[in-house]
């Protein structure tokens, strides 16, 4: 398995290599931005389920190089032009492109970034994957419509689900479902790979979202709260709002009156120590059990095993400490 | 002929049929936004293209409206992003979103515009157009960083047509390359196609900057002056700059230092009354002569009449009012 994620790295240190030079190619203060960007890198999730999809259904390895390239770069548009909507200020410890630049050039750079995608997808020569690709990003852009265009923020966990169905798991769904078409597998194995992909992706955005309330700002790389302080409405806050559907903080957050920033910090660190959390930790461990159990279908490989380890570290055991301590509360 | 027109304005409607559905599918304030932008309409000189291409060279009628489709809202994604960019308060007449909508609702609206684009694009089932499609995207979006980026603003005729190549005539080239190669056509009757397309957009992006010095308002539906006013430097005031490499305010406006706005209305109504006028309508009649004469390479069919005579209307008869008032300046 060591040597599986080994070879891993390796192909991810490939997908660097496809991509840069079309940045390169640009020789604007905007390419040398999402350069940086790129290089500083995050996990590579979701190129590394791709890769590890599709090597274990027998995919060819170039057209799934590109494959994986074209996602992780959709995923970098997407956080450019997010970090605009959502006017945030750090992502991934560095300083937003919108919290320095113009909006225009914001925009303008999270447009390149798609570009380079969509041409990065279509190397990976297969039409059906191209299919897959448009509907991801017609799925994400709705999502983000959702967020942006509600009267009022997220008070129902479905909505929430939908929400974040929509704007994350997608990504991941194609990761995983478009690498398992590239490998020219039957559609059952194809639909097993993206319900995989979509457990996946479930856990990782709830566990982004509980990580907003327990993280430390320098791991995190944005300010601890920042989603309620948005309004923004995730999970934690939402199993808070059940237990205590009259919390005046809350309700005014979701109806998008005004309350004071005091009663917002409260409120924050009242729901960072309550059983919100656990649920909320339970519920991403249910999503990661069921992608598990979704692996079972796939031949026992190398990669299988990979993909196992993958979906079992979405929930850090960092994660643990605060949950022990909120356990009793 | 008459009856080729008819039929191609049937089938612009069709296009308009195949647009809504994804529009109204999302009942947000922003969608209806958009709506709205695809109902305003313009000419559909683009998707008008794209369909007289197809039906000339024996396209399928459904994957040929999808791709008519695709384009058009490739373009309406470009003009929302574009208002952004520039700053620009009217576009066909009406307040364009940026200039009462926040920016991150602007991004997302050419965002959603573009995501329904590339479902449109996909839907003309044709791995060959995806790749012109997104090549072109990538062509677009390098055209408004160059535009953007640059330290100071064009000087050099060569430049500015390597711009307008980039930003606009690389759409017109998709719309008939794309249709052909939809036809199944031969190489080198795509290769006509496409030049057909360039030299189309070429000539319609010169006299979009011949209008915005000589145009109403009323008809432009923006300001006039707009563009120089925004620092941007087109064909008119390079013809006028190589008769004038001394012109104090347009020396400054190129080397983006500062200038007085009285000096610069002075020169934006001394260029209008130039020669330069004269000369950028020249070389925009340049190149529709040269569209016609790439068109006798192909078929002499109805289609190929009306593709001449859209190839004519580029230039509005209009504008010749204004040539000959310059001519003997």
């Amino acid at each position: 398995m060591n040597s599986e994620i080994d070879s891993t790295r390796e192909r991810l240190q490939q997908i660097d290599a496809l991509i840069y030079p079309y940045i390169e190619s640009n020789n604007s203060t905007l390419a040398k931005a999402l350069y940086q960007l790129v290089v500083s890198g995050g996990k590579r999730i979701r190129p590394r389920l791709a890769l590890l999809t599709g090597n274990m259904l027998g995919a060819e390895p170039q057209p799934l190089l590109r494959l994986a390239a074209a996602i992780e770069m959709l995923h970098i548009a997407t956080l450019v032009h997010d970090d605009l909507i959502d006017r945030a200020a750090l992502r991934r410890g560095i300083a937003t492109l919108n919290s320095h630049w113009s909006s225009a050039a914001t925009t303008l750079t999270g447009d390149f970034a798609f570009a380079v995608a969509a041409q990065l997808a279509v190397q990976a020569d297969s039409f059906p994957v191209m299919r897959l690709f448009t509907e991801t990003l017609g799925s994400m852009v709705g999502g983000e419509i959702l967020q942006l265009s509600s009267a009022k923020g997220i008070s129902m966990r479905e909505d929430y689900y939908r929400w974040i169905q929509a704007k994350t798991a997608s990504l991941f769904e194609l990761a995983a479902g478009a690498a398992a078409r590239l490998s020219q597998a039957d559609d059952d194995v194809v639909a097993v790979a993206r319900k995989f992909g979509h457990e996946i992706g479930m856990a990782f955005q709830i566990i982004d979202d509980v990580l907003d309330f327990t993280g430390q700002e320098a791991s995190l790389g944005k300010p601890v709260g920042n989603d309620l302080r948005q309004g923004t409405v995730t999970l934690p806050a939402l199993y808070y709002l059940e237990a205590h559907p009259d919390d005046p903080t809350l309700v005014s957050v979701i109806q998008r009156n005004g309350h004071t920033p005091d009663s917002l910090e409260r409120l924050i660190a009242t729901i960072r120590d309550s059983r919100a959390i656990e649920r909320a930790i339970s519920e991403a461990e249910g999503f990661v059990q069921n992608s598990l159990t979704s692996l079972e279908a796939f031949p026992e490989t190398p990669e299988r095993q990979a993909l196992a380890a993958v979906a079992r570290q979405i929930i850090p055991t960092s994660i643990y400490a605060q949950r022990k301590a909120t356990a009793n509360v």
